[in-house]
């Protein structure tokens, strides 16, 4: 690719000025520098702000300029008129910049107007910028952290192998507090607000190249460049997933996505054609994408939509069956030489089919066998096992079981495990196991869905 | 109503005799005798066991002859064989039983023989029989507990105003222990299973006339007699609401439900028809069913469809109203009068619209202004609030206000808080102010959807 590694600079920066830098609590600029320092920035922090000499314990520069050193990064968190002077005077000292904050097409025609500055700015100087009216960036692999809420308030995942691209700041946010919560890791987040230059295909072409990227999550409002993100979307959907939710799809959604990031939500029908001609799976809503996180940041994919069903309890197998049905799952009867060798394996008063019930009576070493022989051969692509936690003989030993099986049968095998606090505490085991566990049956269902549908070559 | 009262002895009864009562541990049994303790039974528990004297620190009997006193219910924990001779020689002695545990039609023909004898036995001898195949009865009101899994593996929810009836025990338990994770209380709970005599439609007569039950979900996977469902439905949904899930709606379902509580899972149109005639409300799957006794337990419905949304964050935001428009709720613009009132009230670079992005300098001020503004007159019959807690200025008075303004509108107003720790740990301000609160944008609009479809008659 010619493109590889052209926005390395914004995303594995060697240096960063953050224009606006304070001691004075609360403000954007002095969470970010305490955030710089938590998410473990190797790189040099230069603090920028002509009221200051010294900034966290560092020396502060009354502008860009005074550095006098190479600067990748300029994070800009001032006002959206000063912010529009300090790109302008950062033409050939900075390689790019992320505009943290609102005040421009968002708010109305002045604020429109300031955006259109900054657009030309970037184009003149070949500064390449990130926002307005965005979060910015957070990532794992290079530290940068530019997310302006305390971590208190919004704790920050891991690293994992899934980056998100998001046009929606709080939407990025709260993905990653839950993905934090629920111990899933994140590669690479950037929220890029009003895209005055850098989009989603920009960065698109980045992550098709990244090695620490290998699934792509993407929330977009509206996409101003339909050819642009075809192209660029078509070339990273070859190489990994790339799972697409678009917001505003309805009428009254679409109003509000409009004000809120300046966009043209655009009608749904034309999005879902384009990302079916690059190859991206569609997805809707919020718990669709947090569901595509967990499921993602595990399998890359699965070799067809045939999915097994294994429960110790009829009414969670039964719903689990409705909403394969739902989505285009298969819940395939099996084959009579497995319903033959699972009649033997089990007693005799289960009835063999699937979903198979292995009832209250059920063990761990039930749950090993009947995932082992239903996975055998190529009748099944994925299957999803729901363990409920009533039945006495099952232990602690299950998630592991179940994860030694899975891993020889060379198929993606999904956790459903919903239910009250102990089910919740042994979560965290089948997580540990490397197997993805969801607390209802539609969200196991759903993750299944989704990694139907990655395309062939990836 | 005739028939008010007449599952007394079910719901309410004076006297318990545990047949197969034993100390001997991980006995179903055993579990149920500590349950009745647990949940604070006050009546007579008679221990029935051949084999033993004492079981509890009770005197045991041999049989419910041996007795000599008046038993409203048996709890019978044997094998199914043993099960129906027992319930043979109950006749005259006990009002009632609840036959745990399976090896009835669930699994095949000789089951099927002798649940065929309990329904004779039944028939003949008056006495009202629930299960085979099922968990029994927990009842917060009168301290009844036969569902068989230990509290530590299980535990069990407080009081509230939602009851619960179930074919499938597991997605009963499930539910319970949902609700007892997530502070949501529950009055009555039925797990009836292969409803050899006691059906939905019984126990929704003694529900509808039953002044601790508010509102009443339902799991269904088949119904036998349409009819009698439809009459019995009818009459509980003129007073209080009522929600019923359809299992096994899909073919590859409708396999699983048939053999795992032996009934015909039928075809989900004639349901739907059911359903409709009723005025019950038709939900989909296990996360609208928790959505909905999450709901249902703050409110019994609302007068439309009209709903406004105030948000401080534009993603989450753009998200609800698409959901909203996907599930028939309408997301209408605010009255002219209205905006104006409310660009008085915000800053000039608000976009005042539905729905209301209170953006990341909301304040606890502002969304209690928002919220009495938009809810006044009768524009707006629900109101979703997306609370995300990154503005600085957002305090844990938020819930108190809310709840506050909610209360004096007369309206629904239901929370969405997403995110991570420090929302999750928020939820519960909410609940304790009497706030539903959802941790999704679906789930949140989900509750909505359903509140709007409570009949008018209710």
């Amino acid at each position: 690719m010619a493109d590889a590694g052209k926005l390395d600079f914004l995303f594995n920066p060697r240096s960063i000025a953050v224009v606006g830098a304070t001691d004075s609590k609360g403000k954007l600029a002095s969470v970010i520098m305490a955030s710089l320092d938590n998410a473990g920035f190797k790189g040099k922090i230069y603090p920028v702000n002509p009221k200051y000499d010294i900034v966290k314990g560092r020396r502060c520069f009354p502008d860009i300029k005074a550095i006098e050193e190479e600067v990748d990064l300029a994070v800009v968190a001032v006002s959206s008129a000063t912010a529009v002077e300090v790109i302008r005077g950062a033409t050939g000292l900075v390689k790019g910049a992320i505009v943290i904050g609102g005040g421009f097409s968002e708010t109305g025609f002045n604020g429109a107007l300031l955006e259109a500055e900054l657009k030309e700015i970037s184009a003149r100087s070949g500064i390449r910028i990130v926002g307005p009216n965005c979060m910015g960036i957070y990532d794992t692999i290079s530290g940068v952290d530019t997310f302006f809420i305390p971590s208190e308030r919004a704790k920050r995942p891991g690293p994992g192998r899934v980056s998100v691209l998001s046009q929606s700041g709080s939407f990025a946010l709260i993905a990653m507090e839950e993905f934090a919560l629920e111990g899933i890791g994140v590669a690479r987040v950037v929220s890029y607000g009003n895209k005055a230059d850098v989009d989603e295909a920009d960065c698109l072409d980045f992550l098709a190249e990244d090695s620490s990227t290998g699934a792509v999550l993407l929330y977009v409002e509206g996409i101003s460049d339909g050819r642009k993100f075809v192209r660029s979307a078509t070339e990273c959907a070859k190489k990994k997933p790339v799972i697409a939710l678009k917001a505003g799809r309805y009428s009254a959604g679409g109003g509000a996505a409009r004000s809120h990031t300046g966009a043209m939500a655009g009608r749904y029908e034309l999005y879902r054609a384009a990302f079916k001609k690059a190859g991206v799976i569609d997805i809707s809503g919020y718990e669709e994408f947090i569901d595509a996180g967990r499921v993602f940041s595990r399998f890359d994919r699965a070799l067809g939509k045939r999915v097994v069903i294994i429960t110790d309890g009829g009414g969670i197998g039964v719903s689990m069956a409705d909403e394969c049905a739902a989505r285009g799952l298969i819940v395939a009867q099996l084959r009579d030489e497995k319903v033959e060798r699972l009649k033997k394996t089990f007693p005799g008063y289960f009835t063999v089919s699937n979903p198979l019930d292995l009832t209250g009576s059920a063990t761990d070493e039930w749950y090993g066998d009947a995932l082992r022989e239903t996975l055998e051969g190529d009748d099944f692509d994925i299957a999803i096992v729901a363990a409920l936690w009533g039945p006495p003989a099952l232990t602690d030993a299950l998630p592991a079981i179940l994860a030694e099986t899975a891993k020889k049968s060379g198929k993606p095998v999904i956790i459903c495990s919903p239910g009250g606090e102990y089910a919740r505490t042994r979560k965290r085991l089948f997580e540990e196991s490397g197997l993805p566990v969801f607390s209802t049956p539609e969200g196991a269902v759903r993750a299944a869905a989704a990694l139907s549908k990655v395309p062939r070559t990836v």
